[in-house]
């Protein structure tokens, strides 16, 4: 099943996708739908006799789920990426928070102010379907709703004024999530993704998630053992290799440029990017 | 006035000091009540006269704010601490984020698990009440709505792991806030308060917030540069001088020691701490 959340003339709504479109669901996104009572029977039961259908072809789809409690990142989790950013394989994987007004549609213009050092992270999302604590990989696994794509979109100059990240990935609607979350009953396991990163025509980043350090599961059930999950949460878990401020000289998006993000089996997120630098 | 969140037998309500105890307030947490139509209106109208009233010796305080939707920290903010963790004065601060569910009630008991190295920091909170976004030093301080006290108590093991010190800072239930919050029109503009912590008897931290490198007003400033606040959401300002890990030899709490913070005008947190460390 391929669930979203999709803009309607009331506001976002979750919805699922029919043989016929979006069925909307009475949930205000794909997160509430999450945290309600059996969310896959009432997705299946729209897709089998939906009542208010979007088609595909005008759908405005928005962030993947828009009210995540917590968006939590992993960075340096591919081999690659860890070369590149010249440090060595990770014991524990690095964490960092996000909150849910960081995140944008996977259509939306991103528009940043005041950053010269606006940098790109192709990722894959893992959306979270139960509420956890202090679990083991095995429930940790079966704690997933589903995949989405998205991209940690970096402003390095703030990133890097001080030890801590956090402030040059927290710019207002700067991570695209979706198009859509796609369940993981879709996939084995521990399934293994190509993620892409795309700037206008030129491919930047290419990895697939079976070189991730720590793997989504595993990565779940370490975050459990001291902050708890909810469904709808979202855990981003690190780039592959061939971000901008990587490459030699380092190269950063300018106003104008198309970033998209592949993953497949899971869609593209296609971003036009902005940049306002008074 | 002070606003406060009380337990009651409907779960967690706002509050307002009055004469005769504290008038619950039809909101969730002081948050929502922050979120909601002049809220000052309500409650000094509550004051004046009091619905449901909770007498102050019976009254259960949970953390100042259980629903904030940002909670934003900045490391390194005196120059003392600045000093005992060997950095130098920074040119920005130093921002990590903590979720609403690390929070804890002033008098509540800490209870960790999988750590060797908890460890204190008395801080002075700040609580918003106005929506934020690219304001100027003096907007940002007609957005505070007012102070209180925190304490972030840190796993240092956990958060030296890697880079990021989000997972030392994000254990569930960690952060006590309160014990309520007073507001900012019983202040001057830039208000100077006597941060203090102690553990069992012994006083351990003493700094001033006079020699913050960014005081309350600058550091929302630049917060709501790249992300927005809103009414209900807590900046917690940093840690003066006396941490634990900052001692010769490194210091760490116990399970049974007392930690109690205090600021003046503001009053004082009291929590037992139980470490298991299987």
């Amino acid at each position: 099943m391929k669930i979203a959340t999709i803009r309607t003339n009331r506001g976002t709504q979750a919805a699922v996708e029919s043989a016929d479109g979006w069925a909307a669901l009475p949930f205000g996104d794909a997160a509430e739908l999450l945290r309600s009572q059996d969310w896959r029977k009432t997705a299946e039961q729209a897709i089998s006799s939906p009542e208010a259908l979007v088609p595909a072809e005008v759908v405005e789809l928005a962030s993947a789920v828009t009210s995540p409690r917590k968006v939590i990142c992993c960075g340096l989790n591919y081999g690659d990426h860890i070369a590149e950013m010249g440090r060595d394989l990770p014991e524990h994987p690095t964490l960092f928070a996000k909150y849910a007004d960081t995140l944008t549609g996977p259509h939306d213009d991103i528009s940043v102010a005041g950053s010269r050092a606006v940098d790109w992270e192709a990722e894959l999302a893992v959306i979270i379907g139960k509420g956890i604590s202090g679990v083991d990989a095995h429930t940790a696994a079966d704690s997933i709703a589903g995949y989405a794509v998205s991209n940690d979109i970096s402003m390095r100059d703030w990133q890097k004024r001080t030890l801590q990240w956090f402030q040059g990935k927290n710019f207002t609607a700067t991570t695209p999530l979706g198009p859509w979350m796609v369940t993981a009953d879709e996939f084995p396991d521990t399934p293994v993704f190509t993620v892409e990163g795309w700037i206008n025509d030129e491919r930047v980043q290419h990895g697939d998630t079976s070189t991730l350090v720590f793997p989504p599961a595993e990565l779940v059930a370490y975050i459990s053992r001291f902050t708890s999950l909810s469904p709808g949460d979202v855990v981003l878990t690190g780039t592959p290799g061939g971000v901008g401020s990587g490459m030699s000289p380092q190269r950063f998006l300018r106003s104008g440029d198309v970033v998209r993000t592949t993953i497949t089996s899971l869609g593209e997120l296609k971003n036009v990017v902005t940049i306002n630098d008074d």
